[in-house]
């Protein structure tokens, strides 16, 4: 019943005109992990066409915008990051030596075509909104302006800096807005897809507001405070649980104690006796409730800390929380100064990735879209202006670059000439207080955890409307 | 409305016992990006965990065991894979200066046990299932024997490392399935969670039977079979469709052809076209369609060519496939000769990570577990045997390390004191081989994409059973 190896249909790329490896280099016969070359980051198809390109001098400028098509079904709006890691990839981006070597084994390129890859830099330009904007479908995020062929290279890398970081931020986004002030530490590291992604979404949490990380290299990385105590395995490596509070404790006396390795009561009582042994020594901040019913325990746990006069003891809460239970959490009035949020964070486990789209909307200075009928592209380089009444956000206009209109624009050039316009990488502290201040400014409804009836307003100005009708009736003639 | 910053709540780390950065470092003051740490690629608690056994010389040998607890709904069973990564970081892991120089600017830490890191090594031993073998809940895919600081360092990194390959590896064996020997390839990158996690996706789908990917550095680094043709924006970018397919087959000549830019059917047609233009030279390989209703469109896509007497040009499928849609469309007859799969596969979209859980199972030799009611841990050092009868696998059997019993044991001893046994990286068609053969042993309930019922039967041996009701009777026995 055991299918052969050669009982398996062709390998695809015979059907898709795409490269088949050597004899030499097929996984089959040991092929050493070595080198990860920059420019290689990105779909064959990219290169494919780059070549085709080349070989028609097709270098025209074109202009390429990057949105989400439909927001995901609890996601009222998005939270936008990334572009750091996206012009740090554009200013570095080089054909190393091991990238033409590799190019050149697929048999797809010519010698020509390689010289010229070998030499090539992004010399576009970028339009975007900055880290920590609010946006919407249909808004470019990012929008880039360069010859042909280099616009087209870096769309798989463009793109998969931007979803990693805006999937996270939003998501993020919603489990701050249900803890309502209360702390929340971003604890998903070991359920992430990665190490990349660990540390960029503690990064992208930060922007959302979460407060804190596990994650210790993303704290080396990027300055976010990290956060942290003790996991049951160290209660069980004691003989008793009394024990390993103590010795905890010695080390680190404003400590946080996990009381549910065995049974959580249980647990909060050996913190009030460690608290009568210590007496003015004892200085725990919080006990951690880690599994069970934990609203229940949370207002047990209170009591018999108050009962022991340990009113500054805090409660800490973690294990399977997302933005739902701890909006239940929170209304339910459970004493909870704080959260530990690990994989439906992590992941955005109801959202893992977005339809986003990097989309040509001009060439050789023309307008282009595709022809979709579900799938509208709105034609040109655009901006978005929102409106905003008594500092609250009303509506938000998607207009053609060079209008003017009322409110406040959200794209603004970042690089020229594959310059940055801003030296050294975006500053945290300030996009996370752009992603708070935006918040605060929209509609409840647009704030809140429910999907919003109805979605916050995103219009076309009249003359990008007027493009957009134009262009269409022209490929719609040229079809008939 | 908005809120100001001193409006906030004080950070959460205050409450939980951990760090805070000074305010040199904090990134409201432009703290730059630099330098990672591989050591540093933990949770905070590791390390303070770390200190505290340090502090009272708990360095006694212990056992840790990684575990899925429950399957995730719409998975039979999970491929395992990532463990190659697992152990290039445990033979590499070392706290360089800039790690200590950041973890001594926390402040949490002794200069004693600071240099104590600095000379930290992994001499630790690890048994594993090999990479590509079908595992089920409850069975531990690592085994990790270690002095306790090691085991606990190395927690955060190996569970990440393994959920990434095995989330994405266990997906893909569901749509490699529903392909049933139709080719399939990973069009994923762009909307994955990042760089890393879009290589080692790759690798892991290869693993689990996908074809070929779009992502070039993958084909780099794994030397994974490469595919792809031509976007959307390739079209648009010439005045005339038929004009781009011209200039792309004149590059490519058994290429395939993107038709839906514009109209499906259409673009069909003026493949037909440049068949009849180019007589023998045409030797495109197959036409792509990437929207729309695919089944219907493949239909009448199919009549068109044979009409033409192209029955040699194959119909490839794109866009917002999974393994249901893939399904549908090869149960319906669609005559569909390939799929391009993205989204869903790239983050497993149902799934997109797992009940994975890394558990202190032994200590200083003795047994030692965890007492939650609804989380059951199994103690000590394990061995899984698969029976398997008439060539299908009809139970797995759970034991304690040292027993011996009947049907093939699934894990195996990978590294003995910090150093590989195999030299080199895991070969991928080794471990793709094995997931094929593995999956074609399983029962078809399981192999299947519907929920089995009932699943797989996991069952423990009697002397396991006997060491866990022990450990639990003694210690309920202790809290009474």
């Amino acid at each position: 019943m055991v299918k052969k190896l050669s009982d398996w249909p062709e390998l695809p790329q015979a059907q898709c005109g795409s490269a088949e490896l050597s004899e030499e280099q097929s996984p089959a016969r040991g092929y050493s992990p070595h080198h990860v070359s920059q420019a290689l980051l990105t779909d064959l198809y990219e290169l494919t066409m780059m070549q085709a390109y080349f070989e028609r001098a097709m270098e025209d400028e074109a202009v390429f915008s990057l949105f989400v098509r439909r927001l995901p079904q609890h996601r009222n709006y998005l939270v936008a990051a990334g572009l750091d890691d996206v012009l740090r990839f554009l200013e570095t981006l080089r054909f190393d030596q091991a990238a033409i070597a590799y190019l050149e084994r697929l048999g797809l390129f010519s010698d020509r075509f390689l010289r010229y890859l070998a030499r090539l830099t992004f010399a576009g330009d970028v339009y975007a909104v900055p880290e920590g904007s609010v946006v919407f479908g249909n808004e470019p995020l990012v929008e880039i302006v360069a010859p042909m062929p280099q616009a087209q290279l870096i769309e798989t890398a463009v793109m998969n800096q931007i979803v990693l970081q805006t999937v996270l931020a939003s998501k993020a986004a919603r489990v701050v807005a249900a803890a309502k002030g209360r702390s929340v530490v971003d604890f998903g590291m070991r359920r992430m897809h990665g190490f990349e992604a660990s540390l960029k979404a503690a990064r992208a949490f930060y922007i959302a507001g979460v407060d804190s990380t596990s994650n210790v290299a993303a704290g080396q990385l990027y300055g976010i405070p990290v956060a942290g105590t003790m996991a049951h395995s160290y209660i069980q490596a004691h003989d008793d649980e009394l024990a390993a509070f103590r010795n905890f404790a010695r080390v680190y006396p404003d400590t946080m104690l996990l009381v549910d390795t065995y049974d959580t009561l249980a647990g909060v009582r050996k913190v009030v006796q460690l608290a009568r042994e210590l007496g003015a020594e004892f200085k725990v901040r919080a006990v951690r409730l880690d599994s069970g019913n934990l609203g229940t325990l949370a207002c047990e746990s209170r009591r018999i800390l108050d009962a022991a006069g340990l009113h500054s003891v805090g409660i800490f809460a973690s294990g399977g929380l997302n933005e739902d239970v701890i909006r239940q959490l929170v209304e339910s009035g459970a004493p909870i100064t704080g959260f530990g949020v690990g994989t439906d964070l992590g992941v955005s486990r109801d959202a893992p990735s977005l339809d986003i789209a990097y989309k040509l909307v001009a060439y050789g200075g023309q307008d282009r879209v595709k022809l979709s009928p579900e799938k509208l592209v709105l034609p040109g380089r655009k901006q978005v202006w929102r409106v905003e009444e008594d500092g609250r956000a009303v509506e938000d206009v998607i207009a053609k670059a060079t209008e003017d209109l009322p409110g406040r624009p959200l794209l603004f050039p970042v690089m020229k000439g594959g310059r940055r316009l801003i030296e050294g990488p975006t500053d945290l502290g300030t996009a996370r207080n752009r992603t708070r201040d935006e918040i605060a400014r929209l509609p409840d409804r647009i704030r809140g955890l429910d999907p919003a009836i109805p979605p916050y307003p995103v219009g076309l100005s009249r003359d990008l409307q007027g493009a957009r009708d134009e262009i269409y009736a022209r490929l719609r003639q040229e079809r008939v």
